[in-house]
């Protein structure tokens, strides 16, 4: 195994920052950005965490995106918003997305707001989630066009016609964390295949079909050439996980104008919020769902599972243990952010311990 | 094989319509019932056709559907509200739910309406295609809560905590027909089951677990005593089924302001509808519409499926064979229709074989 670190959350947080000042944001993004990252990180979801760094980083280098570019309205009513992220950071793009959500369904009791020219926007469930800990509820759907890479199948076909388009959800709970689904609509990430294929190990079936349509277990069977595809989510009822990829494709993309077909890099994000108080008290829907909540972490564990958790339950878990524990980065991983922060003159060890 | 006779849709919604009215459904609800029937039937749906004829009869006489009864709103803003249909039947609920929700998001751009007091709504992508054909893109969620029976167990436990819980989704494609993905959030509905059990066969494996919770392929361990129960949609990665099945309770049951916990029979129904030309012109939408379509009609098919199918073209495909060719109903369930069909006064042969 290859040596794990830990690092303080909070001096993470301070350290991002100053690499995304370094590369020119404006300092309220350069926050937005690393709490992103960190949070991602906390929660759990290390592939949308810090080791996202160095990509961003390449990706300003390349101007393909442009830190500290104005978002703009492109279309708007009362209640929902056609975002243009200019190429700024998606992280950039998401959070003004969601702002703007929240603020319009906070008059208008349900909102919609969808981006276009966003950058990669991270792990899908902050959004949510943010929106539920403010006591609404929201939906979210980000879909990628083609530039970076379509690998998942339409059920029933055997080429890449999709991104893993995911979809999220957040519940509040009133006191207690939300319910909070974030997944992707795809059997599989391309980065599994790829650690698969490293590690010289089969993949579990069901996730790819090779070029000719057949499923298969080897990952080489997936990168070709002739390249294979992702299956849709869902096994032997795939073509449900290939409708709701179709859901995040129609409302994150189409709905913002974006082609499905033409290659540009980037997220389209679509958010909906709901006001929950439009249709109850707060404190009524708080209840109901406490008694939903009970109900079913009431339900007897099968064999192999010590108790049923709720969607983002494991992953508050994970929160905690790294608030107090520190966040764990491979001893690589963060050689290579380390590396890639030096290049803008940004040292971990000139980044204060405490606050 | 049993005999299969076939029927003329118009004949057969004009039956209906005789049914519902003998029942005291105003016209224009005996209508909107057979309607919602008989194109369930169109569409391939047959689980949600004419087959529960003789089910909401039975309702009615027990008192549990109220014929006629005012659909009132509980709770109003000028793009959400919640109606009580006052135990009249769903899809008159669901009907009118969809009129508000298509009213408002013509003035609102995103409207979301939910229903307490409904009775069985029927096919939900009924109503999520209704708004697709009039331009609108819907989500649709349907809940019930444990009076019919909780047969589906939260991930990684051995009891039901929630229905089906079935969604749907429309989008519009300018002249073409919508996509139209509708599905139920587990792994199989309890009919299937019994179809099994009644057969003698042993399920596929994944849909149930025994009241221990393991895996099983026998029918009678889902019914048991003990009971087991179904899965969430998924496999391996059921959790995201199962999130599924709490977004649907969530929307349809919990924002209604109806317990999870409390057996009343019925379903919830949530619809959030959104008018395309909030974001973009309809005629752009279209064309992004059409070209992913094209696109994914494009893939090449897997060994064993002759093409890739959008969500809602089979069934597409199965709607014209039948308004050609009639809708095949089996002998026995058309007796049992007729049946109760004579007890309410009305008779197949005094309906008018043309319009």
């Amino acid at each position: 195994m290859p040596e794990t670190l830990r690092f303080d959350s909070k001096r993470a947080n301070r350290f991002c920052n100053a690499v995304f000042a370094a590369c020119g944001c404006p300092s309220a993004e350069a926050a937005m950005i690393s709490e992103h990252l960190v949070g991602a990180n906390l929660m759990g979801c290390d592939s949308h965490g810090i080791i996202r760094v160095c990509q961003y980083v390449t990706d300003v280098k390349k101007g393909r995106i442009v830190p500290g570019a104005a978002v703009t309205v492109a279309t708007e009513t009362d209640n929902t918003a056609l975002l243009d992220c200019g190429w700024n950071f998606g992280q950039v793009g998401g959070v003004r997305a969601l702002q703007c959500a929240m603020r319009k369904a906070e008059s208008y009791h349900i909102s919609m707001v969808t981006t276009r020219r966003c950058g990669h926007a991270g792990r899908l469930g902050a959004y949510t989630q943010a929106a539920a800990q403010q006591g609404f509820i929201a939906l979210g759907f980000c879909n990628s066009p083609p530039g970076d890479g379509h690998f998942v199948a339409p059920w029933g076909g055997r080429e890449g016609r999709l991104s893993t388009n995911p979809m999220s959800f957040a519940i509040p709970c009133g006191t207690s964390k939300p319910i909070l689904g974030d997944f992707s609509t795809a059997q599989t990430p391309e980065g599994k295949l790829r650690l698969y294929l490293n590690q010289n190990r089969a993949l579990p079936p069901g996730w790819i079909v090779d070029a000719q349509g057949q499923p298969s277990t080897a990952p080489a069977d997936f990168y070709g050439p002739p390249r294979g595809a992702i299956l849709p989510f869902g096994g032997a009822l795939g073509y449900r996980g290939f409708a709701l990829g179709l859901l995040v494709e129609a409302l994150g993309g189409l709905l913002a104008g974006t082609s499905a077909v033409k290659p540009v890099p980037g997220n389209g994000l679509a958010l909906i919020v709901i006001k929950v108080s439009a249709f109850l008290p707060d404190a009524e829907f708080a209840s109901l769902a406490e008694e939903l909540r009970s109900y079913v972490k009431s339900c007897p564990p099968s064999p192999g599972h010590e108790e049923v958790t709720l969607p983002g339950e494991p992953d508050f878990r994970v929160f905690d243990d790294r608030i107090a524990n520190g966040i764990p980065v491979d001893a690589q991983t963060w050689q290579q952010i380390c590396h890639c922060a030096e290049s803008l003159g940004v040292r971990w060890d000139g980044i204060a311990a405490k606050d």
